[in-house]
């Protein structure tokens, strides 16, 4: 255990920039870290707005920050396809790789995985982190710290890319056009979809996402959704609607967006049970698909990043210095509709 | 068009067994068959006791019944797989071959699909029928008419088995033991899974599911069903979960019974949304798939039949002669516990 | 039946722009199309050099052709899709939707499929065609007739990126940098790959397959393929291996391409059977997918053009007049490693 | 290390029972099983006639066996799911879980496996073993030691089943009634399969396979496959066909017996290159799966055993005791047509 400078939610508000104790000793498999960027997710924000998510209680200080890219200083016993000065990025959750879901393939959804930032696990804002090599992935030359950084978020869009098995040239709906749903955009596009209509209540979210080629917006104060999706597709309706708002009123005749036989993806999680028209699903067959952050994504992730296919950059609204980490979570905390990411620059 | 015997819905609560002018033109592509036997169905009953389903409306009479088998007495032109005395079943819904949904396999899901008895087509408890040879399927010999007549509502258990993707060694548990659920149950095993567990609250059903195999009843009276899955998959979880009871109560924790990755197939209707805990779906990343009646599942039904894998003779009931035809309704109407299936022979 | 111009196989290495007898009523379901632009298929060609292809020998007069674009200018009973004056392309395969495989969606291995320019089927290098309207698609604004004859062999390239089943991010090779090898790459990346690696002898074609971001190329003349996959994908494998040569070679050692678990295409045809090492196939669990034709890829090529995904115009290497067509197939016979594709302009 | 009795394959030809220094030290997450019964493997008898399979070759002494059953009596730090005395069947291949193919679920394809009697690794036809927790299965109190030891290979054959995608009612082939072949008979009809047609020409060995309800014998002395398929099936072929014979005669016109579609599972190993004519492959869009050993089929298998849906006592053909374990391989060497499976009853 060493003493090092971190971004500390000490309780529900309270966030200090201070000095903690925490682990530095490089055991066989691991490698430490010396952190450049971490972005800040709605799920830090939340933390310190709310001091929980459903049941995990911040009941002690904890160290925010789970999105997060830098460099290997030290490698340990066993360690071989990494090595000191490599550039990297994290998965932040670790799973026990003997458990029955890890062995499935399945380690997201393994119940004993930790979890960077999700209490009672610390987080890396903070200058040093020590972490398994399984779960930490070299950045190509041409991928820089920041987007290494927005590899955790793209993951999500990933996963749920995947899980929609997407078909060559498909059409898809991503209801909800925050980071989590432009994500899920982004990934669809590159996932193979031909175009993505995105619909939300706020132009300005909905102005950054049309930037992208393939993108379609759609402002559902001014025309239906499904009007629009039924313009597009001949009546036929999606291929795969992706619900990322989380918003009960986004399942109200979710059905009527998919093409008999398509599938509706759930990113977005409702706080209470939806209600759900199990008729209408079955009329047409739909499927519900869903998505609990991400596994074996990355090396996807980053590959997609380095041979120019999805471009995240235009994604980073504003980057802090480390000094400044309270105020990124701050303006993050406003929710400015234009801030897709902010991210904090850790290493000087 | 000629005059012929047939049970015929007046309107609500009123049925008969009356003439009635039917064609009996034997185009191309078309078989004539001579009825040999007819399931009572839930939906046929329904029609009889509420004049309506949804959207489907009996403004006029119509003649009932769509599970049916018979005899092969004239073959249209063109038609080269069936020859007359061919011992036959009939699929009751035909699609349009060239819709969208029909060119991709998943004709079940056209809008355009005429089905038998439901209005304003009429049914089949009639002595003859004309039907496309496309969808008339002959039975081996080893299978008997009354058989055959199980074709239909087995189909419908065979499509929940097929897109509940099972794995060989599965472990599925089954909501409701009603004919559906049965059925379901059946084919689920027959599909690939080890043991199948049923759940119910009338102990009349349990006691018919539990005379196979495989099939372990559950009386949710007595235990919690989370507790008994929980004892007999080691704390894991069901792989599939098939919901056929159509009770909302049945949606409630029902993440709770499945793996983590596991799928949910929604079976039973509910008449209104029913609530859905989209967070305890995510947490194990569960899919939801969704059935309507079944797509290429006749040729697969009867090779279980005449295999001898299934065998679907204990769950017919009674049998009941033509002329008797508005008993056979009276008492479905009842829905004793123990009367999975009733059937008409209609063939002297 | 009415007298028109075409270009008509009279038989081998004899080809004539001359009148013929073609059908031009327009039955229930069909639609009459002024042709505009037809691509030079490599089986036209063959058809020209060899009189024949496998079992299918020219043995009278034929029209050449399928891959075409037009504008619809007469339209039978029954069609509601499409109207005078839509800009269109046409799928050159039409089956008998009856068929047990068309019902399960896999028409286009109908073994009673027709196919244009495939004996005795006659082909469109004529000013009009009679077609079913189901298997005639309505080109956007955005979209030229070029491309819109383009989109034929782009399908070829999509199912076999369909049939790969591509997860998001992930990395191919494509064996053979000939047109369809270059379909191929274009819709794996459109498709969901990240990158592509495509192989080749000639450095021309893989030029002109460099020009794409996320094409990888490799002369197999100065590396080995599977040192530069190793290299490109630190020793894991690629996740799809498309072979797209045909060559006997490229099917040794092929297993040590794709990554445990990988997808090997089967997309070119060698004219012999191929040896090929079931045991190294198992040490890996590779799959073996294989190709034939195309079914369902027209709307979604087109909706690939239309977004901008993929563009398809760069491969169109010369466009000749009508007049000049059989001048076309000479060049085309020439077998320049720098064209990709000819076309025929039919409407002046 | 304890010096304790084991069957010893000093050398090509040469076994004996003697004493040799094996591990006992129960690490964390291990177990201590005393072996109760073993079965002889085609592998095993391999190593004794020819000295090696493949790059394995026998250059020291080596226990040889691999398909056990025992009884736990002692469990290791930190394993909770077994307890001491708990029956149990082990899994002979152990992974690196934390090795890319481990972590995608694909452990049994990780290059860094280790398994039981393949040099250098000992193997298990000794009086006590330990052996990871996480691959140690529970027997259910209906399951036999007996049977336990048959698991191990009738996962080959729910391997297989697994990677045909079975869908419920499906007809598969399978060439070659030996051991294997067998066992994936039955896992194909428990895994949904209405019928299986196994070809050999063997009778004795269709005998043994043919007293299971849902398989076909065809004995291909007397009739052509491809004819009885055509027959069985109404010209259309088989969904699966599975290729247990590793002839490579076999794979001469095998896409002839599957149907549009449909799927071949390379099961059995030719020694060299077999002729595969990929068009044929191509016209029906055939896939082919291959497989290796299995992964996560001990639970499956096992719950198929005890619920009844499987019998495989009929294939234990006999059973000697331990001291008589030099006999068992010998008769297993005379591979006599009518034994599936020969066993070792290791505890007195």
């Amino acid at each position: 255990m060493t003493k090092m400078r971190a971004l500390v939610l000490e309780k529900q508000h309270e966030l200090k920039l201070r000095e903690i104790e925490l682990p530095t000793e490089v055991g066989p498999g691991m490698v430490k870290i010396k952190v450049h960027t971490v972005g800040v997710c709605g799920s830090d924000v939340h933390y310190y707005t709310h001091g929980r998510i459903g049941p995990f209680v911040v009941d002690a200080p904890m160290v925010l920050g789970h999105e997060a890219a830098g460099t290997v200083i030290e490698v340990g016993e066993g360690v071989t396809d990494l090595a000191v000065s490599d550039r990297v990025c994290m998965e932040p959750g670790v799973p026990d790789p003997n458990s029955r879901a890890a062995r499935l393939g399945l380690y997201n959804v393994d119940p004993a995985v930790t979890f960077w930032a999700t209490p009672p696990v610390h987080g890396v804002l903070t200058p040093y982190v020590v972490h398994p090599a399984t779960y930490t992935f070299r950045l190509p030359d041409n991928v820089s710290f920041a987007e290494g950084a927005m590899v955790e978020p793209f993951a999500v869009g990933m996963q749920a890319a995947s899980k929609a098995r997407i078909a060559p040239g498909d059409t898809a709906v991503v209801i909800g056009a925050g980071p989590i749903g432009t994500m899920v955009a982004l990934a669809a596009l590159a996932g193979g979809c031909a175009r993505v209509i995105v619909a939300d209540l706020a132009q300005p979210k909905l102005d950054i996402a049309a930037r992208y080629q393939g993108i379609i917006p759609v402002n559902v104060r001014d025309k239906a959704l499904v009007d629009e999706v039924n313009r597009l597709t001949g009546d036929w309706g999606a291929d795969v609607v992706f619900e990322c708002s989380g918003s009960p009123r986004a399942w109200e005749g979710i059905a009527a967006l998919a093409r008999p036989g398509g599938t509706i993806v759930a990113v977005g999680l409702p706080v209470d049970p939806v209600a759900v028209d199990i008729s209408s699903l079955s009329t047409k067959e739909l499927t519900i698909a869903s998505v609990f952050r991400y596994a074996h994504q990355y090396e996807r992730a980053i590959a997609l990043l380095a041979s120019g296919k999805v471009d995240l950059k235009p994604l980073i609204s504003a980057t802090f210095p480390f000094e400044r980490a309270v105020e990124a979570f701050d303006r993050a905390a406003e929710g400015r509709p234009a801030d897709v990411k902010l991210q904090i620059r850790v290493e000087a």
